[in-house]
């Protein structure tokens, strides 16, 4: 076990590793040297060299990536704030297993190794606008997990996440880190109705444990849910390997940003997959300082987004690792 | 030969086939029962449908990819046009054969087949400021040459180009095209007094061939190059075959905007890849109605936005395709 206590996670946060100096600066001279004038593939030569910086190599690679879901069950769902049962996470979490879900076809696609943590399903959090969403007991176990879920094999890694009511959860992070009113959003696709009972559960949420909401991780305790504290320890648990990771939609960098809040520089071995339809994920991506590689219009979860972004990272190490320099092709650099 | 002269090319444009309405509406139908919420995947689920109306099937594939680069010279670059002396267009094509290039590594990455066309690279066009770039059998062979360059095999097709000094080409298409100016921009990084010589050379070349200039296949002539011409037969050739295809940056979008303005709707089969960070390309994205998948300030040509965005494309059938419904995989739908 690596984590005990949540003591254990902020002395884990106090020593983060940061990237290989040399191997970044190795790989921007060779991006120089390439057959390309200088900077014509533009964030795709930015991507090469941060991954040679985490990897520790002039010539990164992203030939074993690994997407873990990571599920979890939300009590503030008696509030109503989700288009779907709570029963689909589960219902879910066998599609997944089967092999049905789009986060499946996109894993296949991309070469991605596919790993489904469900964290006690059948005992839901409590319901954060009448008390802690988790104990610490619970929510140590939950950023244990996702910590433990990180294959130190892997080259690139994505946490996805499953959870009816958690843009909800997610949405309560975010006011509670960095104030103001518009978290809430339409989530799985709630009516007017619905998005007012979100915004009223986060409103209460965040009145209810107003005492402890200047600590990110008594945040996490008080309204996440088990997949996002797992989410949160999986980032971190990457970061321990230096593994660079892509961040999916507005769950993930919710989970992303408790660890942010708590150690600024926490998240420099990550990238922003894309820029989700779920509303308040572009204001996110600014408050983390993170460009979106991709804006599709994607709004499911499960890593999908963060999948597809795979996609663009291995054509970028690709050119990096495998182009010809001038020399070696006798080609004449420009004027 | 499918084209001995521009009256055939037209003829073929005056006879494009459309997709299949009947695919596209059971691909629709489809979309509708996959687990998921409606609407979650964004554009990938647009995507998916676009694609099985041009394949014929409601599981699109994107299991052959083909890239074709085609390869020109220029004699405009007697006008000081380019950062890069001529020469480096021979020694680029031979950088592709030896699988040197950033779209050879692409190509690899999306599993792809990459061919590559060069164009009598030793007989440049003529200089377009002092006379027409090509006679009509020189223009016609070009076309030919791109149209019969499209694998009847593949499921996505994406053409791609190199020639020193045709983003100064590609300017003077789209002015003759559009009107206006601005049209020339940095290419592959020319210095404020490069950039006022392509200025001038391509308002030189309009105003020298004015009176052609209201047929797009005559602009095409007088303005275009070998390469570009290609292209334009490329794009062609995929939808005779009715083949979904991939458009690049702004060379190709110059060669499909020909197309376009020939006649109207001849590019359905097509998406924009993504946008360059060549100057216009976004305002001549806008004149062809497409928004791009991507914007990764790539400028580099070769097909190498398109090519990145082969992965977004196969990204979406794999869903659309493989993903299970609702009721095969027991899931509750939305409320």
């Amino acid at each position: 076990m690596t984590f005990q206590s949540l003591a254990d996670v902020r002395a884990r946060l106090a020593a983060l590793p940061g990237p290989d100096a040399a191997a970044s600066a190795a790989a921007e001279a060779r991006n120089g040297q390439l057959t390309k004038p200088p900077g014509a593939l533009g964030r795709l030569e930015h991507l090469a060299i941060w991954m040679a910086g985490w990897q520790g190599t002039d010539r990164p690679h992203a030939d074993r990536p690994q997407i873990v879901i990571f599920a979890g069950n939300h009590g503030v769902t008696a509030k109503g704030v989700s288009a779907f049962p709570a029963e689909v996470t589960v219902q879910m979490v066998a599609n997944f297993t089967h092999g049905g879900a789009a986060i499946n076809q996109l894993a296949k696609a991309f070469g991605a190794r596919l790993d489904v943590h469900a964290l006690e399903l059948d005992r839901p959090t409590a319901d954060f606008t009448e008390g802690p969403a988790m104990s610490e007991a619970e929510v140590v176990a939950a950023l244990e997990a996702g910590f433990a879920a990180v294959d130190s094999e892997a080259d690139l890694f994505v946490a996805g996440e499953m959870g009816i009511g958690n843009t909800t959860a997610a949405a309560a992070i975010a006011t509670a880190l960095y104030g103001g009113t518009g978290w809430a959003g339409r989530g799985t696709g709630v009516d007017d109705a619905g998005l007012r009972r979100k915004e009223a559960a986060v409103a209460a949420g965040v009145e209810r444990h107003a005492a402890a909401l200047s600590d990110p991780l008594e945040v996490l305790r008080c309204l996440g849910g088990r997949e996002i504290a797992a989410m949160a320890g999986a980032i971190l648990g990457a970061r321990a390997q230096r593994i660079p990771v892509i961040l999916d939609g507005f769950i993930a960098c919710a989970a992303a940003a408790v660890l942010d809040r708590a150690a600024p520089g926490a998240l420099d071995h990550c990238i922003a997959g894309h820029q989700s339809a779920e509303g308040a994920h572009e204001r996110l991506l600014e408050r983390l300082g993170k460009a979106p590689l991709l804006s599709l219009g994607l709004r499911l979860g499960e890593g999908s987004g963060a999948a597809l972004a795979i996609g663009v990272v291995k054509g970028a190490v690709a050119c990096h690792s495998g182009m010809a320099t001038f020399a070696e092709a006798g080609v004449a650099a420009g004027a």
